[in-house]
This record gives C-alpha cells, structure tokens and sequence, in this order.
C-alpha cells in the first residue's frame, strides 16, 4: 500500500523514508531530492556539530518546502580505559604511518560533553520545529519526548530486537524502525547484546508486528519495490532505506565509498568494531581485516571512532579504499547509481504494476 | 501464487516444502503428513545408515502415495587433527562428568567411509526412484547428478550466497535452496567462509533473483502465510520451513526441543560450532556458552558431532536441554504446536484471503 497509516502520521506520499546515515552522506541535496520526490528525507546529524546541524536544516529548507527528519545519536555509557586506548594507538600506528600521518595524541575531550551536545541538538530541532525527529541507539528521556512532542514533531525510535521495539512502543514513540541484520552501517542496538541482535527482516518483521501497534518500518538491505512489498507483507507499513540513497547521484558520499558499493557482491559485506568501537557493517578491507582478531580489545564507542578518525580522513584525501570505512547494507549488488528521483519513481511504477491487492 | 512453476516441477500443490531436518525430526509421519497435506515431505537423511535410510522410505510410502524427497550431506573434507581432538575431548569431559558418563575413546571411525556411505544413500535414492532428492553442504559429482536425473528425480541443492546458487545452476540442479541467516540448524555454505555467507533473505532472494533462471526455495525465519508472501515477492517461488515444521505435533522432534522453541524469543537464537564443528544455528544454553570462547580450537565437521554425541545422548535421556543441540531459526516467537494441516491449511486460506496479485 503506497498510502497507509505511516504516511499519513508523517505527511509524505509514499512510505519510503531515506536513512539518516551520518558522516556526511546525507547531503542538503540528497535530503531535499527525496522530500521532493514523496518521500522522507532524513538528515543524519549523529556526528555534527549544533551549528552545523543548524547551517544543514537551513539548507534543506532552501531546497524544499517539504517535511523531513533530523535523526540523532542517543550518547549512551562508555567507559574510557586507558590501556585500551593505549592497545588500540598501537594498533592504528603501523597504519597511521603507512598513511603519512605524523604522531599526534588524538583529541578524546568531545565526547566528555556529549551529553551537553544532544541537548544542544534537541533544542535546534525544538526552534526549527523539525516535523519528524527520530533517535538511534537509545530512547530520549521523558523530558525531551514530551517537548518534542508538544511542539507537534512525529518522534521515532530504533530497534533490531522485538523488546527494543516494545520499549520504544512503551516510551510513546509515534513509529519504530526496526533495523534487520541486512542493514549496513552501525547497529542500533541499545537493550541488549549486538550479537544477538543480529535478526533478519524475515524474522524481525513479523514477529514485532505480532507485538506492537505503532507503524513498522523496515530497514536493512532493502533496495527497490521487492525489498518495499516483502516489507509490507511482513508486517511493516513501510520502509527505510540507506544503501540504495547513498549510491544516488546526490548523496555526499565519497566517490570511493559509492564505487565500492556498486562493485561489491553480498559476500563482501562485513560486520566490524574496528572503526568505531560498536558494531556496524559494510565492505570489507584492509583496516578490518587488520584489526578483525583484535576487536575485543579495542575501547567503546566513541573513543575507537575519535582514534581512528585521522587515518580515515587521510585515507579519503588520498583515495584510499582500503582505511575508509565503507558502511553497506548486505544487497549491494541492487545499488545502482540513478537519481534520487529515478529511484523512487522506479519503485513506485513496479508497485502499481504489481497491483498488489493487500 | 499457490500454482506456479515450482509446483508443476515438483508435482504438488502448494510451494511450501518442509525442511530436511536431520536427527530424527523428520519422522516418517510428519514427512508424510506435509505431502498428504499438499507440500513435500522431506527426509533429513544427513545422519541416518543406508539401511535407515531405506527403512524410512518405506515407512514413509506405507502412511502416504504423495510425491516426497531426501536430503543427503555430500560429504566434504576436514582435516584430522589430533591436538585438536585432544582439546575438545578436554573441554568436554567435566560436562560428561557432570553428566555421569564414564570416561570413553570417542568411536571417530565411522567418518572414515562417508564417501562410501553416501554412494550407497545415492544407489537406494535410484533404487527406490525418489521424486525429489536434495543435497546440503556441496553438489554431488556429474556422475551422480547425471544417474539421478536419468532415473527421472528432481535434483534440489542448497546455496547461502549468490555464487552458490550460480554454481548450483551451472551443475544443472532443477531448483535451488536459498538459506538466510535466518535458518535454523547447520549452515549449508559450501564455498566461502560461512561468517561471511549470513546473508538475510531480504538481500539473498532478490540478489539471486537477479542472477539465475531455476526456481528458488526461501528457507530462514518463514513460519506462515507472511514469509511465503514475503518471499514470493522477493522473487522466490515457494518457501522451505524447518523450525514450523519441527515444533508440529507430528514430528520426531525431542519435546524438550519443541518446547525450548515455543518458549524463545528471536535474542537467544545463536550461532555455534560447539556441537558438531560446523555453523549452525539454534537456542543458547549451557554448552553453547561454555565452549562459545574456545571455538575456534575445536576439530572440523564431523568430527565434533562424534565427540559431542554422548553428551547429548545422556543428555536427552535425563531431559537436560543446557547440553541438547536446540536448533531453531530467527522466528521462534512464530512457532505453534499445531498439526502439520492445521500449519498448512492457516497459510493456505490466509494467502486466499490477501488476494496477492502477484
């Protein structure tokens, strides 16, 4: 069903929401293209900064007058333990060397505010009156939920087990997106252990639909209208979609990181800790294979992803693949490098050729 | 669609074909049951003798005159490595001790001639002309494939990435099993790394899809009239349920392992090498936990599952399920303790009701 109960709570044409992946990625133009297109763009502000998430909100505006969404980060504990900071400069030494990069003592202190920044960040999507404010790796508190909701922004959690998605139903958020084993990039897990909260969409679909009434959207490996009608079959009213949007002509992905997706088979597609400290996926290459018999000892996110944070950008300056981290979902092969616009009408049109009647 | 190509190759009536589940949970009874009903009963020879494996056919035969298959492990090489066998023999004996079995010289001599065996499990498969003849774990020879084909059986392999099921193709197989990260018991990977070949079925179906022409089985989480929409709209043309089919009141299952997986929900699904020295997935308990750290010192397929054997054979005898292997998919929150028409008849008349018009 291209109109549902999902894209009447979020004003949007079609249930196709684009994932709010952080970086860069979702550039203005990425952002406004699928708003203006019918369906839901997202701005992943996960590493930005308040201003920056200002100055970006502003561009979007200025490209559409469409709703969109603004997804954060949840800061969430982590302990800072020395001597796996220590372990892991170690480790990225060698490579850091490799790069060029001269010896530096990484700057830790960000995230001793971080707590501070998502409050910041809440208080611009609060001015801005963001209509669609959704959340990763946790559940806001009671406070920020019902301010956001009182300023009449649709509010939505993260989830990649049934209880995460019973918890997010019980906290009053207005839909789910529930994050199968297919999706690439971080795992959003946030009630319990990342690995075994690996569940695929055929089994984490229906099994949440069976317990929860807030609409279900679907996220991971799903790339066009088969990935949209299985979605719904299952359970889910509709879906999101990251890998597919990233590979668009208007993405602010690196070249390197688009060409790697669309050279890539699902095979390649890998689960790591190496880049950040918490787990996530994408395509395989020399930093994890590097780091993949270590991935116990290095610290939590986000410290790892401040520490590697030198090598990454000085692997992007010089092209190099092989220590960028190349977040995919596991349907690489579905990626194909169209327009926003292209994408979606495409889906759209085997949809209502389709005429599926449920 | 209920009718459909897949269907008319394997001469039943509905595409839903019930997992070759080795280990005694396809009973002659409960194979029979799924092809009386409409699907294809399957027998999970994997583990059985020759002369088992003929007296099932006949058991079998004598409860229905439906068409039903047999699945065979086409044996694969492993190393004997005696350190190896030594640690794991270590590591088990205070469980065997807890468990009161008496200090014993593992039999590893049986593995010794499965080559020879599977021949023979092949020769009984063309003496008793099986319709429908499925292998896991690799594709047999030409030689075999050629006398299989000539004596008139489909001939079905099972595949957990793309190149699987192109190999799977270029073998000439007459179908393939696609096997999500979904699915329950051992992994079919056959060539790659099995850690890398945990695609979700929402990537999986489409991709291979996309790149081969013989009709392709969904198996992985599928539990009702959901997964088989589900999955027909990825591209598949009918579905394999194992864990659906395994808590049915028909099947041989141990009721501690029936009940084990009406109790779960999808986080205690694990993967383990712990029981048999292969991938395989299942319900976490005590021996799954205490070797999950020590994996990778255990020895290969099959010789794992020899070593392991008396723990789980006193084990089920005193009805402990901490040291039983619990093999279950990803849904096990969609199981039901139904009869095997009440499972088939409810995903019939609910798929008649969506008036899917794909």
């Amino acid at each position: 069903m291209l109109s549902n109960e999902l894209t009447k709570l979020l004003k949007i044409d079609y249930p196709i929401i684009q994932a709010p992946m952080a970086g860069g990625v979702t550039s203005a133009e990425l952002v406004a293209a699928v708003s203006n297109a019918g369906g839901l763009g997202m701005i992943g502000a996960g590493y930005l900064s308040p201003e920056q998430l200002r100055a970006e909100i502003h561009h979007v505006r200025g490209l559409t007058k469409r709703k969109f969404g603004v997804n954060l980060f949840v800061p969430s504990e982590y302990s800072v333990d020395e001597q796996k900071i220590n372990q892991s400069k170690a480790y990225l030494r060698p490579m850091e060397q490799e790069l060029g990069i001269e010896d530096h003592a990484p700057d830790l202190s960000n995230y001793l505010q971080d707590v501070e920044t998502f409050q910041e960040m809440v208080e611009i999507m609060l001015e801005e009156h963001i209509p669609v404010c959704s959340f990763t790796f946790g559940i806001p508190s009671k406070k920020i939920r019902t301010k956001l909701k009182e300023n009449a922004s649709i509010i939505m959690g993260t989830a990649t087990t049934v209880q995460e998605a019973i918890l997010n139903q019980e906290a009053g958020m207005d839909a789910v997106v529930v994050q199968g084993s297919e999706a690439g990039g971080h795992r959003g897990t946030f009630a319990g252990d990342a690995r075994h909260s690996l569940i695929g969409l055929m089994s984490l679909i229906p099994q949440t639909a069976d317990q929860i009434s807030i609409p279900i959207i679907a996220a991971g490996g799903i790339m066009d209208a088969r990935g949209l009608l299985a979605a719904q079959c299952l359970g889910a009213q509709g879906v999101q979609m990251g890998t597919a949007f990233l590979v668009c002509k208007e993405s602010g992905a690196n070249p390197l990181h688009k060409n790697a997706i669309l050279e890539a088979a699902e095979d390649q597609v890998v689960l790591t800790k190496a880049f950040s400290g918490k787990m996530a996926q994408g395509i395989n290459n020399r930093f994890i294979e590097k780091l993949q018999h270590v991935e116990a000892e290095l610290p939590d996110y986000p410290l790892q992803n401040d520490l590697t944070k030198a090598i990454r950008k000085a692997a992007a300056a010089s092209e190099n693949r092989e220590y960028i981290s190349l977040w995919s979902g596991q349907s690489p092969r579905l990626a194909k490098g169209q327009t926003v616009n292209e994408l979606i009408r495409n889906i759209i049109s085997e949809i209502e050729k389709a005429k599926i009647g449920i």
